[in-house]
């Protein structure tokens, strides 16, 4: 289980999100408070669109809280689209590549949760990728499995309909194979303008998902920033309540231009 | 503050004692329980003796939790005397030569704790350091810099009075810029047959210190392993309070071929 | 291309081959002589057997001419076979899960060479790894994928025999998907007994492999070790020729206790 | 030895002058030309000036010519006054705390060259850096304590004159020492829209240092970029003799918004 941040909206300083406020993400790494794992420190990683449509990734295997590069790149650059994990590892090795976000070409992904019984789908996994995609499978973990099977679902025509098929895939494998583990699913994916957010679990018990804007927020952590802004994240950055909707499970948010709207998610078998 | 543990008796794998316990040293980097810092995630260390005189070395800045190389090491090497440390920085950055424990030829020294106002009196207690001993400084801990002076001050052939004239060393320097804060000292230091442990605070709060047999530890936690021998740990390995003595505070444990002595450890200013 | 070495012999310490001769191992990750590539900077490993029956493992990413961890180590451990990889990655990324040597139960498995065309059937290659090996799959070179496919393939019971199977299913891939770049092998496979050596390529060059005595080579440098040794080699550790035998292409050479036979290595297909 | 660059100019993205040539500063880190140390794979750093004061700083320890993040941030940053390294350590350990360029507030601080007899004066050039300076000593290196000792000397209101006194300090403290080998200095300094670069050695073998236009080199490589542009660097971009001009030895270049002046530098004692 790891810990997230989306944020799109006038573009601001990373650190302002990362590293101010008193429960940052990068706080977050350190002592999470909604999540069995409190540790997020098996890696960090950040994604963020700039003036190229490329966007640009840092990802290290350091603990998040103790990483000056981190700190240095976060202050200094301007975003208007940014995504940012701290990672808990669920099995697989701390290396960079397991570090999240998973970029292609202009898209962004990232993810918290866990596929019940990983180890035992993990082949088969691999093996629904097209082989296209699967060239830049560069880890081993199952939320970049999950990324490159999104892409090869139309990810980058309908990112709905494509995480719909990709968590009905995983359902079906897991069943196939007698796992009993739930599947839980916390993804963001962005294209620089637009970002979408899924919160799922085949129990009843989904990774938490927060939204709110980032402006109020920093507003009341006195600092300035945002501006028709959207904040998605695992758990809130304060203590104010009217701050931070929880995201309802089994479903799918959709961020365009400062736009929320919400629909149901429902796996999708084709 | 950090977690260590130092163990003296037969030879045993390293593993024995830093993986296979509920609570070892490897969980205690993630949660230890008698530290304001449960988090212990910023470089490790082990130093062993074996076949040489000089003892080796393996310090890395990825959290204990987490490292392959230290889990393959710990089991392939046995050693009867042998130093494992686990790192919360209290400032100074996460490098390798920032991690425990620190070596001088068949020396071994490991701290946990704080000289209050480091910063401060960084620069003179420097420049206490005799030059050849200065040569090897390769970090910029406090505790780097307190085995020095200790070697400047004739550790290799009086560790309790090196180690008091150390102690008088940074507690005058700390007075003189008017430092408030505590000095806290917790250090063990080893020549590959005799082991020191001192306690010590100018406060009343100096770090937990628990003396033991691995032995009885690890027959409690069903495993074989050690034989005429001591171990000195942070915190225990077990809840099992008879296997455990707190070591008092101002004093300092000596251990030699099993036989464990102790006595009062007062600073002497020279 | 990397550099790599393999003894079987005599217990001595790692240091003494790896570090200590003129033209050592850590040398050649500095300047190989008899590479395109003399620069073999993208991390190293070592495996090593000891007392217990699976091998040690210690692998990293930064260049071995520089790693502290790596030194001392090596000069602490003695072995009676060991392999040790320097490498020069041909287009995977820098991780541990991408060094050498690659370790299953008791084996242990390096590489120098490359599959052309690698990407294009990098896909397929990983589908034929039976999935209890694929579970195992770390990283992603060419490497690891041919030591799965070897196991896949009866190494455990056949080395000989599932390297040519391997190789022979690496050459029906390549030429199904139109690739015309050679694949070329130089491979080590052990399980802490016996050592097997392939040098093979698909064109008429296949990467240098020596064989030669450790204590040979270790007289002329003025050193002591070995005894009933073999030493196998990307390249001699002096330039002493009598001291280095180059081993034939399409050969696989086996070490058993000190014997050294030799027989033609000719891909099967199956 | 080391190689780097320092780029004065319209503000262009990092990758342009770091990736894209065919002798690039990375391809250099690889395989320099024009220094004994052809590879510089000990670890690597940029800082650059964006939209605050206080220039970034990205520094690791991996070989730069293979390290993702380093090539996703340059693609990504740009700037109108950059620094960037590539280390070849002359002795001190491969960490972040030891990588170039240096940082103080607005300052950035980069090296190539060795002190001669080093190890003998360390401790004494530590002492005469001010306290203040002295706080900020992160790694070990000759080159850091250049820097503060620099500051020391009233580098924020004189750089040339605080060289000229810091080099002489050093001269003076090898002569007090007896050391033999030669101090051999290339700096850079920028305080964000002024940049200084100093070539000099106490014996006829100063490194390499010259001076030509980025836009002008790119140009030749079939790149756009640069304009009213200066470009100091270890060695040239490429082969084109008119894009470059070697540097005179015991000079001091000063370039201000595009303009280059050059002036005898001549160490000061004081």
């Amino acid at each position: 289980m790891c810990r997230w941040l989306a944020y799109s909206g006038s573009p601001i300083f990373l650190s302002r999100l990362l590293f101010e406020p008193e429960h940052s993400l990068i706080v977050q790494s350190l002592r999470a408070r909604q999540s069995v794992f409190p540790t997020n420190g098996d890696g960090f990683g950040v994604g963020w669109y700039g003036s190229r449509s490329e966007p640009g990734l840092f990802r290290d295997v350091l603990p998040a809280w103790n990483d000056d590069n981190l700190q240095s790149i976060a202050e200094q650059i301007e975003s208007h689209l940014f995504l940012a994990h701290v990672r808990a590892s669920t099995g697989t090795a701390t290396a960079r590549a397991n570090c999240h976000p998973f970029r292609w070409g202009e898209w962004l992904f990232m993810h918290n949760g866990a596929i019940g019984g990983y180890e035992q789908i993990r082949r088969e996994l691999d093996l629904l990728i097209d082989p296209d995609f699967y060239l830049n499978r560069r880890g081993t973990t199952d939320s970049e499995a999950m990324f490159y099977l999104a892409l090869t679902h139309g990810l980058e025509t309908d990112v709905p309909g494509a995480l719909a098929r990709t968590v009905s895939d995983i359902e079906r494998l897991m069943k196939e194979k007698g796992v009993t583990a739930p599947l839980r699913v916390s993804v963001v994916v962005s294209d620089s303008r637009r970002l979408w957010a899924v919160r799922y679990a085949s129990d009843d018990a989904p990774p938490t998902m927060y939204i709110g804007r980032a402006s109020a927020a920093l507003y009341y952590a006195g600092l300035e920033g945002g501006g028709n802004d959207v904040l998605v994240m695992s758990e809130p950055l304060d203590d104010v309540d009217d701050n931070w909707q929880l995201v309802e499970s089994a479903s799918v948010v959709t961020v365009i231009d400062g736009d929320v709207t919400s629909s149901a998610f429902v796996p999708v078998s084709h």
